[in-house]
């Protein structure tokens, strides 16, 4: 018997970004289970970036097995790696595919977009993410010219084409591939107003995706960070395209 | 009944470098199970780098499921994503742990493994892997050394840490995170000499990994794909710390 197995889903993920960690609070979201987003509370309730900065540093006895957040408490299991997370709690939250190959595909594609939110990142910090944006910012118009003519549109036709003509990502159903797919869509939408638009079926995939009603009632709250500069996805103007001399 | 199911397996992965597939080859010669290694066969017999590019486009009813290789077919089943395939064919291979929680956390190692393979290509190609290293080499200069003294040391620290004093990185037996470990050990040697080493625990794991006799056999057969200036790990003297004005 494991006696925190009953306790509501902990979530460790910066404060203050959407980040990696949005795709998490997507998922307990739209499955409508309770969950604390723990450095979101006030310190004094032992949250803030704080809580994140003990985690790494392993203190608290899950040393030293976490390289960086999203973490996720569940029950008697510390899981990190944002598409780990998701693989092991969907099934119990109604958003993994049932039959095998669904549910393997559904995890290749949320590790495909995985892979294009690194991209993302590292087209505003191509040199170092421990320097400012202002002091890489010659190197991320040369990155982000070459992302938003050649990676982004790669990956979005490679997007559209799993999504085919189905209503969802995989197999018949909403699965958390959907689920991070519009948190790509939303962000490229905020950062890259000028860019290379997604086509037609992933746009009203996105749209699906919104209109749930625990999802529209997230976007809704408080509780969804509004975008910023300095998350994942970033308006610079000077980076998008239209932009460009 | 799946008739694929007692067929070797096939990988699909760029036959001129170790790369990403080097990982899924550890695994399968580890194992001593019979693969075809596809575009290492002649292209007389369906193998080169075509045969990879049939599958990115989707040729044979595959598509257009995969946005890069390795590809792996096992069975009925195809699977893309290095760690990903990992998870999946470890099992059957004697090279996962059984216990839930140690299998979550030695996938969270190969995720790890992952990123840092990730940074590993960044940091010789910072702005584009469309262009040259010729290209982006004073931008790679800048990456690189950040890399070398701020991102690998934090790295190997980390992995350090999930060894600890243990004999392999989790549980109590050997798993394909020991083998991506001992690659990436691999890989640093060759291509940064001069960069801060890895722990003596580190080191240690790789050379018990490196005298595994299937692994030996490996290392010393022509199926090993020397390493070179084509693939993840370079060697590019001007970009190794000593070298350094």
């Amino acid at each position: 018997m494991d006696p925190d197995r009953d306790k509501p889903y902990e979530l460790y993920y910066w404060p203050e970004i959407q980040g990696r960690g949005e795709f998490i609070r997507l998922a307990l979201e739209e499955a409508g289970v309770p969950y604390v987003d723990v450095a979101r509370l006030p310190e004094s309730e032992g949250g803030g970036s704080k809580a994140i900065v003990r985690l790494l540093r392993g203190e608290g006895g899950q040393s030293p097995l976490f390289f960086a957040p999203p973490i996720l408490r569940a029950g008697k299991m510390w899981i990190a790696q944002t598409s780990l997370i998701l693989e092991v709690i969907a099934p119990g939250l109604g958003l993994a595919p049932q039959e095998e190959a669904s549910r393997v595909l559904c995890q290749q594609v949320q590790l495909t977009i995985a892979d294009f939110v690194a991209e993302v990142h590292d087209a505003h910090h191509p040199i170092a993410s421990s320097l400012y944006y202002e002091d890489q910012k010659d190197e991320a118009r040369r990155r982000t010219a070459t992302f938003l003519n050649e990676r982004l549109p790669k990956f979005l036709r490679h997007f559209d084409g799993v999504l085919g003509d189905k209503e969802w990502m995989v197999g018949s159903a909403l699965s958390y591939a959907d689920l991070s797919m519009f948190q790509v869509l939303a962000g490229l939408a905020y950062a890259f107003p000028h860019a290379p638009r997604p086509t037609p079926r992933l746009l009203s995939l996105g749209e699906r995706v919104a209109k749930r009603p625990n999802i529209a009632a997230y976007l809704d709250s408080k509780r969804r960070i509004p975008f910023n500069t300095k998350g994942i996805f970033r308006r610079y103007p000077e980076l998008d395209l239209a932009q460009r001399s």
